[in-house]
């Protein structure tokens, strides 16, 4: 299998919908970032949180093992800090080896209701 | 018509709803993938699938027609194994012909409702 | 303004909801096409679809001004043939001068509520 | 950081839904541009509109600060005039700095549903 994606990959629409209506976890408001790796290769990755009004936060590891692929809610993630839900941000994603990455989110701020939304990160 | 497309891509965000509500197969929570071939030369592709925790699954067979689409939902391959509901993956597609390939989503976990994502996968 | 854009793009998962509820037509369901031309040349394209089994259909003009957008929904196209509710397609567009495509669907089978889904086309 | 994105980004599928229904404005019906501009020198980027029966309307000054983040809602640009709601448009960035763009939709017209769009624009 030859390498396929990319080391840098981008989303600027970040924005954790609150609250959530619904079981946990599968009806939780999230933002997700899925990685593919579909290399021999284990990637260390990390992820950097930009916002509108402070200095970009991290960076948040983020493990993906040869030929797995990895869905990382943005919610969970708290090391070096949280990630605060309602508050718009964006990603950039740095990769020692190429990975595809997607961006999805699932809003159940109304009860009853779910919405998703799904685009490819842009790879840069 | 030129080739269009591209041999390989990917999609890193699969995860297919359950359970489902409504008449099927119309409202059943589904992946898909969606592939089109433009050229004269019917596409013998193949899919794999990458997990969290467990080595890729495949070949999948996926024959597309020269000049045709075809729209596969995941929850309907079996060979060589069902892909299970509810479980985090991603997949690849390679084609010997240049394709392209779109991923839908429909979400009908709560009674009533619907949900769709969709984007284009990922050319590798 | 320099040419943005490509002459072909391709939408692989098209499927026009049926049926669909509330007043029409803001809340009929539809595929829709949006094609963006920056260019200072009026854009006199084609539309092509694809099938599962049936030979592609086309051309359908789809005609852009200079410095224009244009919004087609696919359930609107009648011209060689009105492309059938509930039947998955693709498509492709080709332009003699380089415009932007985007793809979205709004579903409104169920009553009461609306889904959306989109994505950009792949520039070929 | 190397520079990651583009300088022109391309949305051609843009119309705010109208009404809204829900408390404002975490429930207001909107498009949205995101703007992710990861690298060192402030971003003064002009965003385009384009209609279907209208010369293109702009600049509307848009600025993201170095290593920030900027998720401009449509509904909200009013200079040099507002973008009307329930109006087929798309638009086009320019920015002297590579930056990345992801477009987004909220759609509330119906009371107690939301729906989400979103696709990566397209960097031309």
């Amino acid at each position: 299998m030859p390498d396929v994606g990319a080391r840098v990959w981008v989303v600027p629409g970040g924005h954790i919908p609150f609250p959530s209506n619904g079981p946990e976890p599968a009806f939780t408001s999230f933002d997700e970032i899925c990685v593919l790796n579909a290399s021999d290769t284990r990637a260390d990755a990390q992820l950097w949180f930009y916002y509108e009004d402070a200095e970009p936060v991290g960076p948040y590891a983020i493990v993906v093992d040869a030929r797995r692929v990895r869905h990382v809610r943005v919610n969970d993630l708290i090391d070096p800090e949280a990630v605060r839900l309602d508050r718009p941000y964006g990603c950039l994603l740095r990769s020692p080896v190429p990975v595809v990455v997607q961006f999805l989110r699932q809003d159940t701020r109304l009860p009853g209701v779910v919405a998703l939304a799904a685009t490819m990160a842009h790879p840069a």
